[in-house]
C-alpha cells in the first residue's frame, strides 16, 4: 500500500513530460503513504522556492487525502479551516498537490509540483498522478 | 487542579465512542493545566495531517482558557487577534480545542480533536470533555 | 504492516504495568511504520522533559530499525555517526527506544520511553514491545 | 557552472547501481551550487531517518566543498570546529558527502547518501560523483 521509488519515478517522467509540454519549468516532489520524500526534481531554471512548495504541497496532499487546492477553499478568511496552513510545520493550500492510487483506488503517496501557474501546477501533478 | 492520566484516557475513550457513532476517524489530543501532552490516540486510517493539528487544538483550547474556535472569530483579517496563529509554534484556531474542567469548575486541561468537519471534530471534542 | 490503535494501547498498557512494577513514572509513545505518532501517554508525575524525549526515542528507533542506545554507540565522539542526533529534527540516541515487530517479524512501528534511569526506560520499552 | 538535473539524475542512477551492486538500499540527493535540492530517489525499504540525513550529507559537502568525513574530523570534542553541526539548520559530518566537479574540475553540487554503513555511504556517493 506505498508507492515504490520506480513507481514514483514514472511519475516524475510523466510530469516532466507534461511541463516540457506546456513550456514550464517545474519543482516536482512524491511523498510515500507516509507523507515521507521518495523522489524529487527540479528542472533546470525552475524557481528556488517552489522547492519546498513542491514538497509541502506533496504531503499536505496526503496528510489529508485530498487535493491542496480543496484545503485552500476551506481555509480562506472567515472559512472553517481558516489558517490551519499553521500545522504541520507549514501546509501550501493552493494547487499543485494530488494524492496518488493504486490500482485497488486505495492512495499510496502523492504529488506535488511547483514553478508556474497554479492551474499550470495542477495540470502537471495530474499528469504524474495518472501516469500510476 | 490537573488533569491525571486516567481522567485523560478516560476522556480519550469517550472521544473515541462518539466518532465511531457519527462514523468518523479522529485524532484525539488531551493536555494537562500547562499545556503540555497528556495522552493521544490516532484511530486507524484517521487523516495524518490531523495529528499535529489535534495536540495544537488542545493547546491552543488551554493557552487561552476558551474553545479554539472563539479564538478564530477573533483572529480574522481585521479581528482583534489577526494572526495570532503565528505565536506558540503555531495555533489551531477552528474549532474542535475545549477546555477540560473539574467538578469545581476549575480548568484541569484540554482536549483538542481533529479528522473530519470541524463540527464534527467539536462534537467529539465536547463528548471528551464532558465525560470528566 | 502498520501497528493499530488497538496494538499500540496494549502496548501502553504493558509498559505502564511494568513502569509500575519497578516503581517509575514513564512518558510512553508509539509511532507507526512511518515514524508518525499513534498513542501516548504521561503517567501522573512523570518528568516533563521526557514528554519529547519519549516521542523522539520511539521515532528515532523506527528510522534506524534498531534500538536507540545502538545508535548511540556509534554516535559518540570519534565514532561513526558522532553527531547524527542533529538529523531529523533531533533524535534521542540512549536507550529507551525499541523497534515493534509484528508476528512475521516486520517492523510495524516503535516504542519509546523516558522518565528514568536509561536502563529502566528500556526495560519499560520492552515490556510494550513485546506484548505486540 | 551549476548541475543540470539531466546531470543529478545520471549520478542518482550510477548510485542506485553501486548501492544494489554491494547489496544496500540508500537514500540519495544531489544538491547544486547553491546548495539546493536537485533530484531526490530513496530506495525502497532504505532507512526512513537517512531520508533527512542524505540531504543534511550533501548540502554539508557543498557548505564546504569538502567531503563530510573531513569536517567530521574537525568537529570532533577539542577540534578546530568542534559542534558546527549546530550551523546552517544541522549539519551530518560523518562520511557519505561528495562534491560533484564537472570537467574543468569546478564544484558544481554535490551529493549525498546514507542507509547503510559509513563506508558503504561513502562508495555508493563516490559511485554518483564519478559519473558526472
Amino acid at each position: 500500500m506505498n508507492i515504490t521509488l520506480e513507481q514514483a519515478e514514472k511519475a516524475i517522467t510523466a510530469a516532466k513530460k507534461k511541463a516540457v509540454a506546456i513550456d514550464t519549468k517545474m519543482n516536482i516532489a512524491i511523498v510515500d503513504a507516509g507523507a515521507n520524500l521518495v523522489a524529487f526534481a527540479r528542472m533546470d531554471g525552475a524557481w528556488l522556492g517552489s522547492l519546498d512548495i513542491s514538497i509541502k504541497k506533496a504531503k499536505t496532499a496526503r496528510f489529508f487525502d485530498m487535493n491542496t487546492g480543496v484545503v485552500g477553499e476551506l481555509s480562506q478568511p472567515g472559512g472553517s479551516l481558516y489558517n490551519i496552513e499553521h500545522s504541520n510545520n507549514g501546509l501550501i493550500t493552493f494547487p499543485g498537490g494530488i494524492p496518488i492510487k493504486n490500482s485497488k483506488d486505495e492512495i499510496i503517496g502523492a504529488i506535488g509540483v511547483s514553478g508556474s501557474a497554479v492551474e499550470n501546477d495542477h495540470a502537471v501533478a495530474e499528469a504524474g498522478a495518472s501516469s500510476i
